[in-house]
């Protein structure tokens, strides 16, 4: 038995997220698939984080146990991306010490998120990123970003998922803020993210941008110790986000 | 009776390619939907160049004369988007004299062409880029791209489409190349080009960066003065292509 660490990129366009489904298209299922098809039994793969229908990954990462220990990592990457879509590819693989875990042993993640703030998005950039036209107060978005830094009750910045009792506190180690052109890319680095939590964020920083918002919100919500906003929240669409990379 | 002239986007991958089929789902007959369904009138549209399938642009040329001349020019960008599937954008669109022409009138047009030299194509890339895993010799490659530019009979470097009366002399008179990463991305400008010429130069530039064809090859295709060679060709793959900008 070998525990195997895989590195995987995907475009999340064409599939219904990364957890498993009993009829759904998902990443898992296509890895699983692969690895199925070429061990000739079925092989568990553990994500780092479960990404939403139409999110990215530039570096997801994911374990599998295989019990053909004797192969060589490296050529791993080039079978089971025989067996996957182009949409999904292994970048990496490596053998790790059988008490890793994908999701458990992980100490950072980072997401961007991309916003187009122009008239017209262009066509390559349909599903890889938020189509905002209207004109945004960068400033403002900026200025208030570095709020978010922190360990803070993000309970306002989660969509409930049925679990009450969890803590809701996250700590936000970096977020970030760039301009490129009409792209407005943010980048979020913490030891952990609620469901929805960037989507969230970045939800509101837009509605701030619009000037819908008052930048002071960002502090009301993130003091108001898990009690949830009752103004209408923005949620970004899955298509502007990306899970980056994972830090072990 | 108006001439519009349009700036078009688009992603190729979904289409086949620009000229209009009876049943082709092509640029063409997208663009031509869209003026019909906007005027209620068939409305012809010629492009300055006709790309083939899966050929991408970032700025196509295309003219067509409306019925509506009151409808301010810009107005028609936002009108036609609505009635364009997400992968044809229309960026620009203005009021040009009746003698324009988007082809005829075009004096030059600048391709790129996107290649990927590394061991996985990520998934962003599937479709964007012709995907070279082996390595390539960067110094081989542009030590002989400068052969290209000038006035050259291309007859080597052209796909026959039973008009073999025509000339084919072409003048290139930017051949650029540059590495970003594993990206190589070539660049060619030049007053017009012939059937598949861009990808016959890119295949043969790839040929010479594997170490398979002599750099000397280029010389001896440009001044075969019309005769094809008897040597394999090699087509790079339409994904790679571009249409960057057409000058009037």
């Amino acid at each position: 038995m070998a525990r195997l660490k895989l590195i995987v990129a995907y475009d999340g366009a064409d599939f219904a997220g990364w957890q498993s489904q009993r009829h759904g298209n998902t990443i898992q299922d296509q890895l699983e698939r692969a690895f199925a098809a070429i061990c000739g039994e079925t092989v568990r793969v553990h994500g780092a984080g479960r990404t939403d229908a139409g999110v990215h990954a530039l570096g997801q990462c994911a374990h599998a146990d295989v019990t053909r220990p004797r192969i060589a990592p490296e050529r791993w990457i080039g079978a089971l991306n025989r067996h996957l879509p182009p949409a999904i590819r292994i970048l990496r693989c490596t053998r790790v010490r059988p008490s890793f875990h994908a999701r458990y042993s992980a100490r950072a993640k980072t997401y961007r998120y991309v916003l187009w703030n122009g008239a017209v998005l262009p066509p390559f950039e349909h599903k890889r990123a938020w189509h905002v036209a209207e004109a945004l107060d960068f400033g403002a978005m900026s200025g208030v970003l570095k709020r978010f830094e922190g360990e803070h009750d993000f309970a306002a910045f989660s969509a409930n998922r049925g679990k009450p009792a969890e803590s809701t506190v996250r700590s936000i180690t970096v977020a970030r803020l760039r301009r490129a052109g009409p792209r407005i890319i943010f980048e979020f680095t913490g030891s952990g993210f609620l469901y929805k939590m960037v989507r969230l964020i970045v939800g509101l920083l837009v509605q701030i941008g619009r000037g819908a918002v008052e930048g002071d919100e960002v502090r009301q919500r993130l003091s108001n110790s898990g009690a949830r906003t009752t103004r209408t929240r923005l949620v970004a669409p899955a298509a502007g986000l990306i899970l980056v990379r994972v830090r072990y």
